[in-house]
């Protein structure tokens, strides 16, 4: 298991007290549904389709991003059934996004599988992540709510345009933290804000319930992308699901290089201008874990994410203290404790 | 000029009769505020966004697809003003098909100009690709109509269909020519089809009036595509935009070469079945050329798009006989009338 902190308060939950489980518990009859419809639209008469459709939609991840929708929507006591065909739409947003990552990162391995990118090749991921993104916009449209699609349609535009960004802040050692933290908000809790905000919306609540959702939504995403980012320095290849090292390698610049930049002697500075300016080796990047662990950098940036983590929560207490309240209060500290 | 065929009856047109820049002139207000939107949906904080969209939206191209939508909305005397919206966001569908369209085809060059791939790189051309067919979503949703939603995010996910059947089709030297119509009525006839149609369905004609300009629309978009792939082998530079012969180097299956392959002896078939295997040379392209001339493929490609040009004519012919009328069909023509 990663372990980045070793606070004594901290305890790695078992995994009975997974809350992603409790979840897909709770939504069990939904979250069929979901699938029935993310299986329906991956099909196509065009076989690389449901191949690679396959490949990406089956290969697991948690659908955490359906599941917030479904339990948001319960969680405002939304009583229709167009948040079933939503939460499908962002999970094939997401699996879309996975696609041209890939393709955009030259990645190898995803969720500890070959890339579709590395079995189908480059052209195939980005035209079959074209055809996620048109099927999820005909599940909004089927599903009914323009406000939801207003949502939504927002939210495709606002994560490509944080991936771009990302892409003009890839080797540039002097990107800020403000920077950083304007890419995944863009990139990565658009689309966590867009899941929960649209439960509210299509249940008609009022805008203070809107916007503690869309705040409960977008501050776990962050939190989420910041483990993520700790653990690409630190996880081992089997909780990550891909190579450690990766963002290190490819240039992109995330907190944990940020703090370590900022925090270095001038030694250290120079260390990161040469390593981040082109692919590095091995001993480069063990060179570079050193140094983080020097300035404690993982570890703060476990912090951070508690910050937003701590957001997240504050925002969700205007619900009813339910079951379903703390399932998703324990979902900040499950995405959290990734770390441990 | 490029000449296919040099049949006694046809004369090329002269440019004050190119029934483009009478339509252009006839919507010269409409289609300002299309512009606009053009240029409001590529600006962003994010500085390559802007200048890639400028790019690929202002180098030009004829705005084709938002002229039918303008042209066929007055042809059903529509009052309202999603039109304008709605045509903006099929441009964008097309510019963002474009961008990932030479990242799929590894182009160099698109209407004269190098490919947005070729100056920002292929990650920033996926991405911002997904940006714009974002901000089309967006446009769509503020035009209000889910009916029109409907027909534009089918074709972002049947256009996507049809790119992955021709990828799947590449170098395939037993393609038929069922398999071609099917790929460029998916890969292209699709949005030149959505174009016309939502115009009838925003007026909210009946539908035979959806089914007539739905007919011309797909109709038109074939025989468009079909001297597209002609000129692929017969066409300058200059009135191609890119390279002759990008086509065949690519090995993506045409109609002339479905023809010239199912009409070649053994010896010649031998010949395509290597050329199309691998990348090739000048002096392979040219005997290409000359198989091709031997069996007149070019000339009976451009008469395959006169029969589905002269489908499109009969669909128009249930709307009133008037000057609109007569651009669309003059629209049909001049499509066709590129190849001489």
């Amino acid at each position: 298991m990663a372990k980045i902190l070793n606070l004594p308060s901290q305890q790695p939950q078992s995994t009975t007290d997974d809350p992603t489980r409790i979840l897909h518990e709770i939504f069990t009859p939904e979250m069929a549904q979901v699938e029935k419809l993310l299986a329906e639209h991956i099909t196509s008469y065009v076989t690389m389709i449901p191949e690679i459709g396959e490949h990406i939609v089956r290969a697991g991840g948690k659908r955490l991003r359906p599941l917030l929708t479904l339990a948001t929507a319960r969680l405002v006591e939304y009583t229709g059934d167009q948040h079933i065909r939503l939460a499908a739409a962002v999970e094939f947003m997401h699996t879309a996004t996975l696609l041209h990552d890939d393709v955009v990162d030259d990645s190898e391995t995803r969720r500890g599988q070959k890339t579709a990118r590395r079995i189908w090749g480059n052209a195939a991921s980005v035209l079959v992540g074209d055809f996620m993104l048109g099927q999820a916009f005909r599940m909004m449209v089927i599903a009914g709510s323009l406000d939801a699609l207003d949502v939504l349609s927002d939210a495709a535009a606002v994560i490509a345009e944080g991936e771009v960004m990302q892409l003009a802040t890839q080797r540039d050692i002097n990107t800020t933290e403000d920077a950083y933290l304007a890419v995944i908000t863009a990139k990565t809790a658009t689309l966590f804000s867009a899941a929960t905000k649209i439960s509210a919306v299509i249940a008609n609540r009022p805008s203070t319930e809107i916007d503690a959702l869309v705040s409960y939504g977008r501050n776990l995403g962050i939190a989420f992308q910041l483990i993520d980012d700790a653990l690409d320095y630190s996880g081992t290849q089997k909780t990550l699901g891909k190579n450690i090292g990766d963002d290190f390698r490819e240039g992109k610049i995330t907190l944990p290089l940020v703090l370590a930049y900022r925090r270095g002697n001038n030694k250290e500075r120079n260390f990161w201008r040469t390593a981040i300016a082109k692919s590095t080796d091995e001993k480069t990047f063990q060179t570079a874990i050193k140094f983080m662990g020097k300035h404690n950098v993982l570890n703060d940036t476990v912090l951070r994410a508690r910050h937003y983590g701590d957001m997240a929560r504050d925002a969700l207490a205007i619900f009813p203290q339910n079951n379903l309240h703390n399932q998703l209060i324990r979902l900040i500290d499950f995405c959290i404790e990734r770390a441990y």
